[in-house]
């Protein structure tokens, strides 16, 4: 068996601190973000800093699981729970899969998760705190 | 930058060849089979052979994107369409989460999709074909 000697991505390394913050200095100005429930990629850094602000308050019990590293992607497998606006808490499993430019950036950050009833919980919990808090425009 | 020279996973070096017939040899008998819409597992090879068989026909214009690989653990990105019963295509992007044990058979196979509406369509897809012909009784 191969030993191998991985760092946790800065990104998993923030969360796992708490240090929301220091998210902005990882993403591409232009970064792309595809979520898991929208078909239509957000683009910006801002945009995808509001939309993560919002994410990491409706994920509960939120844990990086695994890493997996290939060149400039990494994907980040996670799980947490949901608690939808009909107050009912659902499972979910996911991975961030990014993709980073020369100098680390994270120029794409695409979210999928699982099963459909945890997908559904995280649309409507997003929605509805999307709604009070638009996303800003570009 | 760090050249990495990947070989392309069985699994997807099967798929691309068309020969679906050889996955049945690279799964573990007590392979967990997490499909992206339902919650609870489905065990063992036989089963995940059936979904399997089930999933292909479902997807089409099926490719495989991106492969990341660390230690027993492989990514697999792919894209396709999916049709649901009422006749509406919907773009689907997703992955294949392998675990394997030492002699390298698939002992997890977890898959995720966004968007939403990709994933829906998939289910409603699935739903159909499996209420036709049933996830064999372990």
């Amino acid at each position: 068996m191969t030993t191998v000697t991985q760092s946790p991505h800065p990104l998993r390394a923030l969360v796992e601190s708490g240090n929301h913050e220091g998210i902005e200095e990882l993403l591409h100005p232009d970064v792309q973000f595809r979520s898991p429930a929208v078909h239509t990629p957000y683009e910006g850094r801002e945009t995808c800093l509001h939309l993560l602000g919002h994410v990491v308050e409706v994920f509960e019990d939120f844990r990086y699981v695994d890493q997996i590293d290939t060149g400039n992607r990494t994907g980040l497998v996670f799980r947490a729970n949901v608690t939808a606006p009909d107050g009912t808490t659902k499972a979910v499993e996911g991975w961030d899969y990014l993709t980073h430019d020369e100098e680390g950036k994270i120029t794409e950050f695409v979210v999928m998760a699982r099963p459909l009833s945890g997908l559904i919980a995280l649309a409507q919990a997003m929605g509805a705190r999307l709604e009070a808090d638009p996303v800003p425009k570009g």
